[in-house]
């Protein structure tokens, strides 16, 4: 099978795979341990975290290890309810993973304002702008309160549609907003410069090569544990430390940051694919079209098929093709997409939505059996 | 080295290095895909669940995997006194795993009754005993108040001493109160029979030879989730499943189950060790002497050195033998371990604490060649 599914997760890379094997190998013992064993693997943890440290270009002892990004996001809402006024709101885009609006509503419950997006599927900057300019320290409105804080995406898992994360990152600097960042579908498919600079910032090692169960968070010092139980990780994280994770995840992502140079590269070849699509497919749109997203993803919103039973997604999987139509997250739930819904999909057209998610070794010739194969089950069923 | 430190995590067991492989290998998709490899990945995450729910007696949907015991004792916790009443305190032994004694002063702040245990270091039965049948539901007392939970490992870390478990669940089952265990000791050392019957039970897989970052948490369909996120394993644990550590952990315990007919010799073996330490050690103690205990832990009280700097386990250390002074959490704190002090340890003897524990590849030779270097230890700093 073709595998076009790398938002959902991405096949562990070979340097992954060594670098976990490694450690496994060399320091099997417990890097709380205090004899020489386990002395020398938490050497080799720090190693890792200053690895981290460097890509995302911020402080090593800022950066703590989380079982995935859904962790790490509601370890950092979590400590944001907790430090905050028990009536402060937090500000989420509309767009936002699961793990960031489920997280959300958890922590700040009744307390949640999503911000819009435009129909292309890019945070509405204006309209925050004016929002977080309205807000006043001493208002008893929910809408007029400062935030607790923002969370933006840098990228969407959906439509890879870039987010302006810089901007708001900025503007919250100069609210004294917190701002959160869940970088998970940008490590490691663009350059992670900045990202460091945000107040909290996630990601997760499986969509960009490590195994499932490794991930960070960049988070202040006094953030307050959500799993309680040990002094690890600067008192923000209990539990034993998965050095071998936190490894294979520096080592995927060192993999995929040699690939960057060819970054625009293949944002040309995703537009010819793009292209190809859309003359194949009559009536086909690229969702979030015209808009800068990531090199790896095509959301499509494809033409309807005769047959109202057949859906795109379910074709293309019998034809060889695991592809998605939203976040596998979300997968189980019939119900359209909340981030098309955001954009201004019709809810009907949930049927016609595909999400192509390629990695760096998906190529182009993959892309161009897949634009074939649709181009077949478009001829079989329109 | 000599590896006698177990008890804070167990080297990779060859088995569970085979089925994490095989599992990256055969299983790529995330286990919430809608398509035929995620379909795939996800009968292979139930048929791990399967397995593990075999192994302990209970109904597979019961079981959510976790990111290891920290995670499954903060998510228990958060829920019990999510679904109490805001007054209800929760019971925790004395000797609990730091994982339980924050999670519970996180979860339940002010209102954590500690339960003593004798100067054997096993739960004292008669004062619980006594103690819940003196609760009321009407009781606005905290101290009578019937607890919303209460917690109890199964075998503790420092000193292996075995805890009535089946005991303390029928009467909290007698009383409706609901029964949490703390299995991750227990768990691929003694036989699981009769975990599953509890209420709340969750062991972790690097104790047993898996890899860091998977356990697992046995809990109501109810159980609400600390981490939110996405539907996964039944709305109680958000976040992509992670399919080869399940795997990892359910193959480790299998091997591990292999062995279990090998219990009462090792137990055996464990005395003869310690019967070799004490006649080598003149006022040395069996912290824990006369109950029952896990064969691969010996915890000693060793005489004091000349030099009041030394301490036995960096002497060991220095001699090639990776043992502890306790719990590996808590090794980065100078202060005695809350273990030995509700045995009535007196805490000027911390620096004399020993805690080896070994495995199922520990030999005898390994002991013997421990208890030689503890004699040398021993003559030269006397």
């Amino acid at each position: 099978m073709l595998y076009f599914d790398h938002n959902s997760t991405a096949p562990l890379h070979p340097a992954a795979r060594a670098a976990w094997l490694d450690m496994q190998e060399r320091f099997p013992a417990n890097p709380a341990s205090a004899h020489r064993l386990g002395q020398r693997a938490e050497v080799a943890l720090e190693t890792a975290r200053e690895h981290l440290a460097s890509l995302l270009a911020c402080p090593p002892a800022s950066l703590v290890w989380t079982s995935g990004a859904t962790e790490a996001a509601n370890t950092a809402l979590a400590h944001l309810a907790a430090v905050s006024s028990a009536s402060a709101p937090v500000w989420v885009s509309a767009i936002e993973h699961p793990c960031v609006l489920e997280a959300a509503s958890r922590w700040f419950p009744g307390r949640v304002r999503l911000l819009p997006v435009t129909s292309g599927g890019v945070l509405d900057l204006a309209v925050f702008q004016a929002a977080l300019g309205n807000t006043s320290p001493a208002a008893g409105d929910l809408a007029a309160a400062v935030p607790a804080a923002v969370v933006l995406m840098a990228a969407n898992n959906e439509t890879g549609v870039l987010q302006p994360w810089r901007a708001v990152r900025e503007l919250c600097r100069e609210r004294a907003v917190p701002f959160v960042c869940d970088a998970t579908q940008w490590l490691g498919r663009l350059p992670a410069d900045g990202l460091g600079e945000c107040d909290f910032v996630f990601g997760s090692g499986h969509k960009c090569g490590a195994p499932v169960g490794i991930g960070f968070l960049k988070a202040p010092d006094a953030c307050r544990p959500l799993l309680a139980g040990g002094p690890q990780e600067g008192g923000r994280r209990a539990g034993t430390q998965n050095l071998a994770g936190a490894a294979a995840l520096v080592a995927a992502l060192r993999a995929c940051a040699e690939s960057l140079a060819g970054v625009p590269d293949r944002v040309a070849l995703r537009s010819a694919h793009e292209a190809a699509l859309l003359s194949t497919l009559p009536g086909a749109e690229i969702l979030g079209a015209g808009t800068e997203r990531l090199w790896n993803t095509i959301a499509l919103l494809a033409p309807p098929l005769s047959d109202c039973r057949q859906r795109w997604v379910v074709r293309l999987d019998a034809a060889g093709v695991a592809a998605s139509s939203g976040s596998a997250c979300a997968s189980g739930k019939e119900a359209p997409s909340h981030v098309l819904a955001a954009m201004g999909v019709p809810p009907g057209s949930s049927d016609r939505v595909l999400r192509l998610s390629g990695g760096w070794e998906t190529g182009a010739d993959d892309w161009r059996a897949v634009v074939e194969m649709l181009r077949g089950i478009f001829e079989r069923w329109r």
